[in-house]
């Protein structure tokens, strides 16, 4: 369960809502540092939205395949620091994830998830899991925790340290609902905005394995895009394509599809089907 | 004084005024592996306001607990670069700081800085100083000392390079007063907007060792704060807490407290005591 | 041609227009670490204007020289993403470059390229360079070359991987013209603003070695400049001068150059000489 081989080189991912206006980020990343000195921290992002859990569960979950098994996956974003909700250490799926139990680490679990509402699930068998100790001994502000209970779990499981001896054993969590669309009808599938990319790409829950057949068009804040494509080198004006994570998105063709449609996150998205 | 063990892995940060727009932070981190492959290198920010030295400094002395004895600190935030201000690099509490002598590595010197102004002051004996050659067998350019002269110093030094031989010694330099509040009549303490988090907290220099009573009421840009709070779960509007460095902070619970109080950088923050 | 020695520390950079927000550079890192573990990546910046090639192709050969012999040069700014531009590689300059072939990596060739405007021009004989296969026994996405192609391609040649192997050999690429300035009779040069920095200075395709006399005047959107400085610290007012990578820019003392000229990047900048 825990141990790694000496002369392996951890990898580390951070995702957070902490910005990089501070030093927050940097702190951690030097609390890593000197627990495992020559680990590799990899940013996946810290723009997600303040306080928005199910913007950066959706981050880290598209995210994960690009890193190699064995990665620490540290996520942050934590509007209940300080208060009950638990800090979580967990092996699942080849990986590591650290964060606290408010959902964002739902990519954890892929299969035990609710399908319509965030909600408290028993952890599968192969999946170990603890809370993490507060008594660290090391001090443990009351709003940072992202530095003193996150990264240095992160840091001292990169170092080799077990995972069951940074706290008790739990066997629930609170997972987010699977991020995918929902039938609704026999011809539409029902979906969100989940996240709005630098491009202005509007990406919805609405995932390729949704569509069983042929989609005939998209609408997000009243607007209709009948036009589908694969790159976003072909069509012009709005156009719905599938992104590089699969999922459902809307792009303008040199433009800004986010700024032309109004859309934000939480929007609903909707596919009608041929 | 000088000198790494073969094996160690050398820390760098670096904290700056360049954002992340430009190049420039990424020619700083191509010296430095350059010159020592294999170093880690952490950003600590480089969202300082644009020659504020003083938030950048206060940045760097709150960031210094988080990384292990033996990092190397680099700041540059550096409105005289290419004049006579000196590039400095000292090594004082375990560290090597190195940057501008504008006030900007105040952090070395928690002890010896004068209580209400910017003061050249002497180092104390344990603190070890040069002023950096210009004459590094390198081009260094007029306006871009961060690439040509502190990256490169702090180059050397992760490469085991001594201090001494980087420039000739020096026996002062400009220090900031302390991030303190000081104290005004029996019953207030006044200090100053220092910086402004990305959360819109409204972070002022008055620190949790300031407060020898229980503090009544925090006035910041007019507005009066009431209500103390130890996690940002608490309360409800505009709250007063001590943030994870130990400074007391404005914050709005699920709000931009900064928006909220229209305050600045610079602006007086005054603690009324019970 | 191809192999690193063993014990080499390999050292990636990584320009695109992806910006921050998104998991997108910390993807492309992700399968870079997953093929070299162990690899140092630097980030020289993800803030180009989206699909601004020309600047994107500024930034990185002003950012070259920073970087030892041996570097692995990552540059993304893909508007033609999943269409028939090819994906490249080539080593040359003692460096390797991958991007997409649409004069983003122009920095590879600083002598053959055509005087006044983009062209397909031939590779010199010292310059190897590869069509990237497709066939990368990964999954690749039609919208994510970065990470499927050129990410992957990064990682295997920073482990040793050669470069003959990654694709068909190509003896050509497109090549933007030379950043320098143009001769406009006897007493003027013309170029334009190549990238707006941080602080608000205005940068120009006009090099140091463009102007044989001394400058008189530089004129950018209507406003004539005629105070010449050699540090930002000189002067008042709107100033111009030799920045760090030799190239004459417009700068305002302790102010934004560019708000006060309602500068962009692509207008006119004109030098009249003595």
């Amino acid at each position: 369960m825990g141990g790694r081989e000496t002369g392996d080189i951890s990898l580390i991912t951070l995702l957070t809502d902490f910005g990089l206006e501070d030093t927050y980020v940097g702190q951690m990343k030097g609390v890593i540092a000197g627990l495992c000195p020559g680990s590799t921290v990899v940013d996946l992002t810290h723009a997600v939205q303040p306080q928005q859990i199910v913007q950066g569960a959706f981050l880290l979950e598209t995210a994960l395949d690009a890193f190699p098994p064995g990665t620490i996956h540290v996520a942050v974003v934590d509007p209940g620091v300080g208060t009950t909700r638990l800090p979580l250490a967990l092996r699942a799926r080849d990986r590591v994830f650290i964060g606290p139990d408010n959902g964002l680490l739902s990519a954890a679990l892929p299969e035990a998830r609710r399908p319509t509402a965030a909600a408290r699930v028993a952890l599968p068998p192969e999946v170990a899991a603890v809370a993490l100790s507060l008594d660290t001994g090391r001090p443990v502000s009351a709003t940072f925790h992202g530095r003193d209970v996150f990264a240095v779990a992160a840091g001292r499981l990169a170092a080799g340290v077990p995972l069951a001896s940074l706290g008790d054993a739990v066997g629930a969590m609170i997972a987010l609902p699977p991020f995918r669309g929902r039938r609704a009808g026999d011809a539409a599938i029902e979906g969100e905005v989940v996240h709005i990319d630098r491009f202005g790409n509007v990406i919805t829950t609405v995932h390729r394995h949704d569509l069983d057949r042929l989609p005939r068009a998209v609408i997000i804040a009243g607007r209709r895009i009948e036009q589908f494509v694969t790159t976003y080198a072909e069509g012009a004006g709005l156009v719905a394509l599938i992104g590089s994570s699969g999922y459902l998105e809307a792009a303008e063709v040199n433009g800004n599809a986010a700024a032309r449609l109004g859309a934000r996150i939480g929007m609903p998205a909707r596919v009608e089907l041929e």
